[in-house]
């Protein structure tokens, strides 16, 4: 039990510190704008959780609409399979054989999706299925112009389908590709790129169906991208998970979402009048994509995040801010800022509500 | 129970990845040199466990000559002192009432001193301390230059002396400093910043005995500058810790230790003859101090991490690594990647002895 699940009903600044807070009704608010747009879209949601891993955020998001969920890894599938969460994708290659065999085993418990690119991956997959006697549902990851994994665009993905189709222990179900390297584009240049990146994935869905085959689902996008490639004809579903947050890396990619995570702090030191020490450094809070922000505070100079320490240096003097008062954070980005938390602390009106565990930590995998 | 506690006796590269893994012996060869190091200089060892962790590593400490270990955090300490470690350290200023709380009812378990740098935070202490009955030993933390907590050197921390001694539910017992900013120098000049830092530390406690008071205390160090500060006289104990495993970092700050702690991750695609996709990136491995490097592969050009991919372009083709080979990676910094696992791989020759909890983890301070 963490120090906070004793503190239910206090308000924020009594929390321990320092905590990952989510504020329950802006995260509902971001929740309902983003299905009401992917619906609007004629598209399922199937939110990605590998920043969010807390099994009551994925039944908020079920909830108000989605489908299912998105997982980067077997061990946020497990902890989703296992928490009653159904559709579940895991949009990655597991690779390992104890590994598989665990996503093997899964599958009893409810059809896990997984994304393969490669006929050495998919042959890995198969043997881990037929070892545990069981089916594995898989999408063909297409590399959309990321560079990361998935296979080449229309032939090579066609004959991997024809591979997996004639598989024992495997079934096809579709494909799916992230046009992450469009991110940090701007405006009518970003909406070609991903224009021009997702044609490659439905022209890739177009070929394997005249090759006979059913393309069930085709899947993309991200918090950054799925206001510009939910348009984009021949899409079937959307990943986007973070915009339920969202943050300052969000908002630099065009999310316009209220900031629902913040990370609590607390002032341990006031060493001059412009500088503020808190409770909360790089092992609170992620540098990934650029830095926190602090909220309330004036014009800040500079901050230096060391392991548990944060130094902020004000452009003004700050009298306000005593040793033991809390200071508040908008992360950089809460994907890398989450997975550093053993739970989210719940708020309502500034009110502790409920403490949830982040099962799916870094660590197991 | 995580996957690898099932793994005993397995060789390495059968275990699930990602796993943080430490070489033992190597670990252990590191540990000898630094003991050997600092009592040559007639110091004792307090070696800091906010990048370790692990009671078992401390215990290891204390065997091998450690009077006791420095934590960065209440949690931590908790760990430590509920794993029978003493003579702990907490370098750093808890703030808030709940907090502190902890700390006060933690003295009945064993005495844990405690840094504090102004009367603010001292009276902080002191209450919590007389709420629970208690007196908590503190030192005074000493601003050698780095900029962050601590107290201005000489008169200031003579007169803050003076209130701990004179407040109720607080017992003087020293002074410390962090000798951080000088981390980045080289050769004579690094040499020469800290004795200039080292003498505000020292002059203050100087001052405080001038003043009355006993300094029994006198405490400094990391291991990007033992090697260098164990020869300033009047200081009385090291708080290096993070050369037990050493990295990446420690080596550009100039140190020599064996690279005992590493990632292994495995392959999960093969996009290309030059490209290889891991399943560890910032998630598993931190990006903090510089991007970690793998072991084994050829010259490599260019990684990029991404939550759950390691991307690694290589100069020239590799047919060697396919989808399921392992492939292990020296962190960037130990501190910032260890945190980010709930447990430790043990390894004796390449086989798994052992798994040891990760329990001062983030998300719990």
């Amino acid at each position: 039990m963490s120090a906070n699940t004793r503190n239910l009903g206090l308000p924020i600044h009594e929390l321990e510190t320092p905590a990952l807070c989510i504020d329950l009704p802006a995260y509902r608010r971001n929740v309902a704008r983003m299905v009401a747009f992917i619906h609007k879209h004629g598209l399922a949601w199937r939110p990605h959780m590998k920043g969010q891993k807390a099994v009551e955020l994925a039944r908020e998001a079920v909830n108000a609409g989605a489908i299912g969920v998105t997982c980067a890894t077997v061990y946020e599938a497990e902890t989703m399979a296992h928490g009653g969460v159904r559709n579940i994708l895991i949009a990655n290659q597991p690779a390992g054989e104890r590994k598989l065999a665990r996503l093997a085993g899964l599958q009893a418990v409810t059809p896990v999706l997984t994304a393969t690119d490669s006929r050495e991956h998919a042959a890995q997959l198969a043997a881990a299925a037929n070892e545990a006697g069981a089916a594995i549902p898989v999408l063909i990851e297409v590399d959309v112009g990321m560079g990361r994994c998935g296979i080449a665009p229309g032939e090579p993905a066609v004959r991997l389908a024809e591979y997996i189709d004639s598989t024992t222990g495997l079934t096809f179900a579709g494909i799916m590709g992230w046009e992450g390297h469009v991110l940090a584009f701007e405006g009518e240049e970003k909406k070609k790129k991903i224009e021009e990146s997702l044609a490659l994935l439905t022209a890739t869905a177009q070929a394997i169906r005249d090759a006979g085959f059913e393309v069930g689902i085709v899947s993309a996008s991200g918090s950054g991208t799925f206001r510009l490639s939910s348009a984009v004809e021949g899409i079937t579903e959307v990943q986007a998970g973070g915009g339920v947050f969202s943050d300052l890396s969000y908002e630099k990619w065009g999310l316009d979402h209220e900031f629902a995570l913040t990370v609590l702090s607390r002032v341990i030191s006031r060493p001059s009048a412009t500088r503020i020490i808190v409770d909360a450094g790089f092992k609170s809070m992620s540098v990934q994509h650029g830095m926190p922000k602090p909220i309330g505070l004036g014009p800040v100079k500079k901050i230096v995040l060391s392991a548990e320490h944060g130094n902020i240096e004000l452009e003004e003097p700050d009298t306000a801010h005593r040793v033991g008062n809390t200071v508040a954070f908008i992360p950089g980005y809460t994907d890398s800022t989450l997975c550093l938390h053993d739970e989210i602390c719940v708020l309502t009106d500034g009110t502790l509500h409920a403490v949830w565990a982040i099962p799916g930590r870094t660590g197991r995998r």
